[in-house]
Protein backbone atom coordinates (compact mmCIF):
# COMPACT_ATOMS: atom_id res chain seq x y z
CA UNK A 1 0.00 0.00 0.00
CA UNK A 2 2.69 2.87 0.40
CA UNK A 3 3.07 4.13 -2.36
CA UNK A 4 7.13 5.60 -2.55
CA UNK A 5 8.56 8.47 -4.97
CA UNK A 6 11.93 8.65 -4.68
CA UNK A 7 13.51 11.16 -6.54
CA UNK A 8 17.62 11.46 -6.50
CA UNK A 9 19.97 13.03 -9.50
CA UNK A 10 20.71 11.01 -12.66
CA UNK A 11 24.23 9.71 -12.77
CA UNK A 12 23.93 6.90 -10.14
CA UNK A 13 24.39 3.27 -11.13
CA UNK A 14 21.74 0.84 -11.07
CA UNK A 15 23.49 -0.75 -7.84
CA UNK A 16 22.99 2.10 -6.42
CA UNK A 17 19.24 3.26 -7.37
CA UNK A 18 18.12 -0.63 -6.55
CA UNK A 19 19.85 -0.39 -3.37
CA UNK A 20 18.07 2.57 -2.67
CA UNK A 21 14.56 1.13 -3.50
CA UNK A 22 14.99 -2.01 -1.88
CA UNK A 23 16.18 -0.04 1.54
CA UNK A 24 12.83 1.92 1.79
CA UNK A 25 10.66 -1.31 1.12
CA UNK A 26 12.55 -3.64 3.74
CA UNK A 27 12.36 -0.88 6.27
CA UNK A 28 8.32 -0.16 5.47
CA UNK A 29 8.35 -3.84 6.11
CA UNK A 30 10.34 -4.14 9.56
CA UNK A 31 8.40 -0.84 10.79
CA UNK A 32 5.06 -0.80 8.89
CA UNK A 33 4.63 -4.29 9.01
CA UNK A 34 4.02 -3.77 4.86
CA UNK A 35 3.35 -7.53 3.46
CA UNK A 36 6.35 -8.32 1.36
CA UNK A 37 5.04 -7.91 -2.17
CA UNK A 38 3.54 -4.42 -1.28
CA UNK A 39 6.10 -2.51 -3.48
CA UNK A 40 4.42 0.10 -5.46
CA UNK A 41 7.31 2.56 -5.96
CA UNK A 42 9.17 5.18 -9.11
CA UNK A 43 12.17 6.54 -9.41
CA UNK A 44 12.58 10.12 -10.98
CA UNK A 45 16.57 10.27 -12.12
CA UNK A 46 16.78 14.16 -12.57
CA UNK A 47 19.19 16.58 -14.19
CA UNK A 48 21.27 18.66 -11.94
CA UNK A 49 19.46 22.22 -11.18
CA UNK A 50 16.41 20.48 -10.54
CA UNK A 51 17.13 18.80 -7.15
CA UNK A 52 17.13 21.83 -5.08
CA UNK A 53 18.50 21.78 -1.49
CA UNK A 54 20.13 23.89 0.97
CA UNK A 55 24.19 23.41 1.83
CA UNK A 56 23.09 22.65 5.33
CA UNK A 57 20.03 22.87 7.65
CA UNK A 58 19.36 22.50 11.08
CA UNK A 59 23.19 21.76 11.34
CA UNK A 60 22.89 18.63 8.68
CA UNK A 61 24.83 19.06 5.42
CA UNK A 62 23.56 18.56 2.46
CA UNK A 63 25.46 16.72 -1.05
CA UNK A 64 24.17 16.02 -4.18
CA UNK A 65 23.76 12.55 -2.95
CA UNK A 66 20.77 13.52 -1.71
CA UNK A 67 17.57 11.72 -1.63
CA UNK A 68 14.47 12.73 -1.28
CA UNK A 69 11.86 9.47 -0.61
CA UNK A 70 8.18 10.77 -0.66
CA UNK A 71 5.96 7.92 0.96
CA UNK A 72 2.38 7.93 0.50
CA UNK A 73 0.60 5.26 2.94
CA UNK A 74 -2.59 5.13 5.02
CA UNK A 75 -2.57 6.75 8.43
CA UNK A 76 -2.80 4.95 11.56
CA UNK A 77 1.42 4.73 12.27
CA UNK A 78 2.24 5.94 15.43
CA UNK A 79 5.21 8.62 16.03
CA UNK A 80 6.83 6.12 17.46
CA UNK A 81 6.66 3.96 14.37
CA UNK A 82 7.47 6.80 11.94
CA UNK A 83 10.51 7.39 13.73
CA UNK A 84 11.55 3.61 13.21
CA UNK A 85 10.98 4.07 10.06
CA UNK A 86 12.94 6.82 9.48
CA UNK A 87 16.17 5.64 11.04
CA UNK A 88 15.80 2.14 9.58
CA UNK A 89 15.35 3.51 6.00
CA UNK A 90 18.53 5.62 7.10
CA UNK A 91 20.77 3.22 7.91
CA UNK A 92 19.81 0.25 5.39
CA UNK A 93 20.78 3.10 2.53
CA UNK A 94 23.61 4.37 4.07
CA UNK A 95 25.11 0.70 4.61
CA UNK A 96 23.90 -0.65 1.28
CA UNK A 97 24.00 2.62 -0.96
CA UNK A 98 27.39 4.34 0.27
CA UNK A 99 25.07 7.52 0.95
CA UNK A 100 25.36 9.60 3.73
CA UNK A 101 23.22 9.25 6.66
CA UNK A 102 22.76 13.35 6.15
CA UNK A 103 21.36 13.15 2.66
CA UNK A 104 18.14 10.87 3.44
CA UNK A 105 15.07 13.24 3.16
CA UNK A 106 12.08 11.79 3.86
CA UNK A 107 8.24 13.14 3.98
CA UNK A 108 5.05 11.29 4.71
CA UNK A 109 2.25 11.62 3.46
CA UNK A 110 -1.01 9.85 5.03
CA UNK A 111 -4.00 8.97 3.53
CA UNK A 112 -7.61 6.69 4.38
CA UNK A 113 -7.99 3.31 3.73
CA UNK A 114 -10.39 3.69 1.41
CA UNK A 115 -8.10 5.80 -0.77
CA UNK A 116 -6.21 2.99 -2.34
CA UNK A 117 -7.18 0.52 -5.16
CA UNK A 118 -4.67 -1.99 -6.43
CA UNK A 119 -6.34 -3.21 -9.63
CA UNK A 120 -9.63 -4.20 -11.17
CA UNK A 121 -11.22 -1.10 -9.71
CA UNK A 122 -11.86 -2.51 -6.23
CA UNK A 123 -11.68 -0.41 -3.05
CA UNK A 124 -8.93 -3.64 -1.25
CA UNK A 125 -8.30 -2.25 2.27
CA UNK A 126 -12.14 -1.55 2.68
CA UNK A 127 -13.80 -4.04 4.92
CA UNK B 1 -9.71 21.05 -8.68
CA UNK B 2 -8.53 17.65 -9.17
CA UNK B 3 -4.41 17.48 -9.44
CA UNK B 4 -3.96 13.87 -11.23
CA UNK B 5 -0.42 12.51 -11.65
CA UNK B 6 0.12 9.60 -14.23
CA UNK B 7 3.36 7.49 -13.80
CA UNK B 8 3.62 4.89 -16.91
CA UNK B 9 6.52 3.26 -18.36
CA UNK B 10 7.59 4.63 -21.69
CA UNK B 11 6.93 3.50 -25.27
CA UNK B 12 3.31 3.87 -25.23
CA UNK B 13 1.64 5.47 -28.03
CA UNK B 14 -0.01 8.93 -27.54
CA UNK B 15 -3.47 7.63 -28.39
CA UNK B 16 -2.74 4.92 -25.35
CA UNK B 17 -1.94 7.88 -22.92
CA UNK B 18 -4.52 9.99 -24.06
CA UNK B 19 -7.34 7.40 -23.56
CA UNK B 20 -5.89 6.90 -20.27
CA UNK B 21 -6.01 10.95 -19.41
CA UNK B 22 -9.15 11.08 -21.15
CA UNK B 23 -10.76 7.77 -18.99
CA UNK B 24 -9.77 9.48 -15.26
CA UNK B 25 -11.09 12.87 -16.29
CA UNK B 26 -14.07 11.17 -17.40
CA UNK B 27 -14.64 8.65 -14.37
CA UNK B 28 -14.14 12.84 -12.31
CA UNK B 29 -16.65 13.95 -13.95
CA UNK B 30 -18.82 11.06 -13.80
CA UNK B 31 -18.55 10.24 -9.73
CA UNK B 32 -16.66 13.32 -8.29
CA UNK B 33 -18.82 15.57 -9.86
CA UNK B 34 -16.20 17.73 -11.03
CA UNK B 35 -16.81 20.32 -13.98
CA UNK B 36 -15.27 19.24 -17.21
CA UNK B 37 -12.72 21.67 -17.88
CA UNK B 38 -11.25 21.14 -14.41
CA UNK B 39 -8.95 18.96 -15.97
CA UNK B 40 -5.11 19.46 -14.23
CA UNK B 41 -3.31 16.83 -15.45
CA UNK B 42 0.50 15.75 -15.78
CA UNK B 43 1.95 12.73 -17.41
CA UNK B 44 5.13 10.73 -16.49
CA UNK B 45 6.60 8.53 -18.80
CA UNK B 46 9.51 6.63 -17.23
CA UNK B 47 11.61 4.19 -18.50
CA UNK B 48 12.33 0.37 -17.02
CA UNK B 49 13.39 -0.53 -13.45
CA UNK B 50 11.99 3.15 -12.73
CA UNK B 51 8.98 1.62 -12.05
CA UNK B 52 9.04 -0.56 -9.57
CA UNK B 53 6.01 -3.07 -8.99
CA UNK B 54 5.04 -6.62 -7.58
CA UNK B 55 4.38 -9.56 -10.13
CA UNK B 56 1.03 -9.80 -8.28
CA UNK B 57 -0.06 -8.27 -5.05
CA UNK B 58 -3.18 -9.52 -3.09
CA UNK B 59 -3.74 -11.62 -5.86
CA UNK B 60 -3.72 -9.47 -8.90
CA UNK B 61 -0.86 -9.92 -11.47
CA UNK B 62 0.68 -6.95 -12.61
CA UNK B 63 2.44 -6.55 -15.56
CA UNK B 64 4.94 -3.35 -17.45
CA UNK B 65 1.30 -2.04 -18.49
CA UNK B 66 0.68 -1.03 -14.83
CA UNK B 67 -0.44 2.88 -14.23
CA UNK B 68 -0.22 4.48 -11.59
CA UNK B 69 -2.69 7.12 -11.20
CA UNK B 70 -2.18 9.43 -8.07
CA UNK B 71 -5.04 12.05 -7.67
CA UNK B 72 -4.95 14.82 -5.25
CA UNK B 73 -8.59 16.17 -4.39
CA UNK B 74 -10.32 18.36 -1.80
CA UNK B 75 -11.80 16.32 1.20
CA UNK B 76 -15.59 15.24 1.70
CA UNK B 77 -16.56 12.50 -1.03
CA UNK B 78 -17.77 9.27 0.46
CA UNK B 79 -16.51 5.84 0.29
CA UNK B 80 -19.34 4.56 -2.12
CA UNK B 81 -18.09 7.58 -4.24
CA UNK B 82 -15.10 6.45 -4.16
CA UNK B 83 -15.70 3.34 -5.10
CA UNK B 84 -17.55 4.57 -7.65
CA UNK B 85 -14.76 6.41 -9.35
CA UNK B 86 -11.89 3.21 -8.89
CA UNK B 87 -14.83 0.93 -10.84
CA UNK B 88 -14.70 3.69 -13.33
CA UNK B 89 -11.24 5.14 -13.81
CA UNK B 90 -10.47 1.00 -14.34
CA UNK B 91 -13.52 0.01 -16.42
CA UNK B 92 -12.90 3.03 -18.75
CA UNK B 93 -9.49 2.94 -19.51
CA UNK B 94 -9.55 -1.31 -19.71
CA UNK B 95 -12.01 -0.21 -22.49
CA UNK B 96 -10.39 2.42 -24.28
CA UNK B 97 -6.70 1.66 -23.87
CA UNK B 98 -6.55 -1.98 -24.01
CA UNK B 99 -4.92 -2.51 -20.37
CA UNK B 100 -5.97 -5.24 -17.99
CA UNK B 101 -8.39 -3.92 -15.01
CA UNK B 102 -5.47 -5.93 -12.50
CA UNK B 103 -2.76 -3.02 -13.98
CA UNK B 104 -4.61 0.30 -12.83
CA UNK B 105 -3.80 1.39 -9.65
CA UNK B 106 -4.97 4.37 -7.77
CA UNK B 107 -4.03 6.30 -4.64
CA UNK B 108 -6.37 9.55 -3.90
CA UNK B 109 -4.85 12.12 -1.43
CA UNK B 110 -7.13 14.59 0.34
CA UNK B 111 -6.59 17.92 1.08
CA UNK B 112 -8.92 21.28 1.95
CA UNK B 113 -10.84 23.44 0.10
CA UNK B 114 -8.88 26.05 1.16
CA UNK B 115 -5.84 24.32 -0.13
CA UNK B 116 -6.35 25.45 -4.24
CA UNK B 117 -5.31 28.24 -5.82
CA UNK B 118 -6.17 28.18 -10.18
CA UNK B 119 -4.90 31.54 -11.11
CA UNK B 120 -4.34 34.98 -10.30
CA UNK B 121 -2.96 33.81 -6.21
CA UNK B 122 -7.03 33.57 -5.32
CA UNK B 123 -8.30 30.41 -3.30
CA UNK B 124 -11.30 30.10 -5.68
CA UNK B 125 -12.79 27.14 -3.46
CA UNK B 126 -13.10 28.87 -0.47
CA UNK B 127 -16.26 30.34 0.01
CA UNK C 1 10.35 21.75 5.60
CA UNK C 2 7.75 22.47 2.87
CA UNK C 3 8.35 19.48 0.02
CA UNK C 4 7.91 21.72 -3.31
CA UNK C 5 7.66 19.97 -7.12
CA UNK C 6 7.28 22.24 -9.72
CA UNK C 7 6.16 20.67 -13.15
CA UNK C 8 6.34 23.16 -16.37
CA UNK C 9 6.85 22.64 -19.88
CA UNK C 10 10.30 21.91 -21.07
CA UNK C 11 12.62 24.67 -23.02
CA UNK C 12 11.82 27.31 -20.11
CA UNK C 13 15.15 29.25 -19.45
CA UNK C 14 17.77 28.25 -16.65
CA UNK C 15 16.38 31.91 -15.35
CA UNK C 16 13.04 31.26 -15.64
CA UNK C 17 12.77 28.19 -13.96
CA UNK C 18 15.37 29.72 -10.99
CA UNK C 19 13.30 32.46 -10.78
CA UNK C 20 9.95 30.64 -10.32
CA UNK C 21 11.80 28.25 -7.53
CA UNK C 22 13.17 31.33 -5.61
CA UNK C 23 9.78 32.95 -5.89
CA UNK C 24 7.81 30.15 -4.32
CA UNK C 25 10.43 29.87 -1.40
CA UNK C 26 10.54 33.86 -0.86
CA UNK C 27 6.70 33.71 -0.58
CA UNK C 28 7.27 30.16 1.74
CA UNK C 29 9.37 32.31 4.04
CA UNK C 30 7.18 36.07 4.11
CA UNK C 31 4.29 34.18 4.74
CA UNK C 32 4.39 30.48 6.36
CA UNK C 33 7.47 31.73 8.40
CA UNK C 34 10.13 28.90 6.72
CA UNK C 35 13.42 29.39 7.81
CA UNK C 36 15.43 30.72 4.58
CA UNK C 37 17.55 27.42 4.53
CA UNK C 38 14.27 25.22 3.94
CA UNK C 39 14.44 24.64 0.53
CA UNK C 40 13.92 21.69 -0.84
CA UNK C 41 12.29 21.56 -4.20
CA UNK C 42 12.36 19.01 -7.17
CA UNK C 43 11.69 20.80 -10.73
CA UNK C 44 9.65 18.39 -13.40
CA UNK C 45 10.40 19.56 -16.72
CA UNK C 46 8.14 17.59 -18.97
CA UNK C 47 7.13 17.83 -23.11
CA UNK C 48 4.27 18.95 -24.40
CA UNK C 49 1.15 16.31 -24.10
CA UNK C 50 2.41 15.53 -20.84
CA UNK C 51 1.22 18.86 -19.35
CA UNK C 52 -2.73 18.87 -19.31
CA UNK C 53 -4.73 21.66 -18.45
CA UNK C 54 -7.76 23.22 -19.88
CA UNK C 55 -7.79 26.49 -22.12
CA UNK C 56 -9.61 28.36 -19.43
CA UNK C 57 -11.06 27.39 -15.93
CA UNK C 58 -13.36 29.19 -13.25
CA UNK C 59 -13.19 32.30 -16.11
CA UNK C 60 -9.22 32.47 -15.90
CA UNK C 61 -7.40 31.57 -19.33
CA UNK C 62 -4.25 29.25 -19.47
CA UNK C 63 -1.09 28.89 -21.57
CA UNK C 64 1.78 27.14 -22.39
CA UNK C 65 3.23 29.00 -19.49
CA UNK C 66 1.20 26.94 -16.85
CA UNK C 67 2.93 26.22 -14.00
CA UNK C 68 2.21 23.86 -11.34
CA UNK C 69 3.26 24.14 -8.18
CA UNK C 70 2.52 21.28 -5.87
CA UNK C 71 3.65 22.16 -2.13
CA UNK C 72 3.80 19.26 0.79
CA UNK C 73 3.72 21.12 4.11
CA UNK C 74 2.87 20.45 8.30
CA UNK C 75 -0.18 21.21 8.73
CA UNK C 76 -1.21 24.44 11.11
CA UNK C 77 -1.66 27.33 9.04
CA UNK C 78 -4.53 29.14 8.67
CA UNK C 79 -6.78 30.09 5.26
CA UNK C 80 -5.73 33.82 5.82
CA UNK C 81 -1.82 32.28 5.38
CA UNK C 82 -2.49 30.46 3.21
CA UNK C 83 -4.66 33.00 1.05
CA UNK C 84 -1.33 34.97 1.50
CA UNK C 85 0.86 32.85 0.44
CA UNK C 86 -0.93 31.94 -3.14
CA UNK C 87 -0.64 35.99 -3.74
CA UNK C 88 2.70 36.07 -3.02
CA UNK C 89 3.53 32.99 -4.90
CA UNK C 90 1.81 34.44 -7.39
CA UNK C 91 2.55 38.13 -8.15
CA UNK C 92 6.20 37.23 -7.34
CA UNK C 93 6.85 34.71 -10.58
CA UNK C 94 4.51 36.79 -12.36
CA UNK C 95 6.76 39.75 -11.64
CA UNK C 96 10.24 37.87 -11.91
CA UNK C 97 9.57 35.04 -14.53
CA UNK C 98 7.57 37.26 -16.75
CA UNK C 99 4.67 34.98 -16.33
CA UNK C 100 1.18 35.51 -16.12
CA UNK C 101 -1.03 35.45 -12.69
CA UNK C 102 -3.27 33.16 -14.87
CA UNK C 103 -0.90 30.79 -15.48
CA UNK C 104 -0.13 29.79 -11.50
CA UNK C 105 -1.27 26.62 -10.41
CA UNK C 106 -1.27 26.12 -6.69
CA UNK C 107 -1.52 22.67 -4.53
CA UNK C 108 -1.16 22.52 -1.34
CA UNK C 109 -1.06 19.00 0.59
CA UNK C 110 -0.58 19.15 4.25
CA UNK C 111 0.75 16.51 6.92
CA UNK C 112 1.69 16.38 10.72
CA UNK C 113 5.50 18.05 11.64
CA UNK C 114 6.03 13.90 13.11
CA UNK C 115 6.28 12.99 8.89
CA UNK C 116 9.87 14.82 8.35
CA UNK C 117 12.99 13.49 8.21
CA UNK C 118 15.83 16.27 6.95
CA UNK C 119 18.40 13.53 7.49
CA UNK C 120 20.15 10.87 10.18
CA UNK C 121 16.94 9.42 10.19
CA UNK C 122 15.48 11.72 12.87
CA UNK C 123 12.24 13.08 13.12
CA UNK C 124 13.44 16.72 13.57
CA UNK C 125 9.94 18.60 14.05
CA UNK C 126 9.10 16.00 16.81
CA UNK C 127 9.51 17.72 20.08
Amino acid sequence: MPFVQITLLEGKSKKTVSDISDSVHRALIDEFNIPEKDKFQTIREVKPGNLIFPPDYLKIPHTDDIVFIHITAKEGRTVEMKKKLYAKITSLISDSASINTDDVFIVLSENKEENWSFGRGIAQLVK
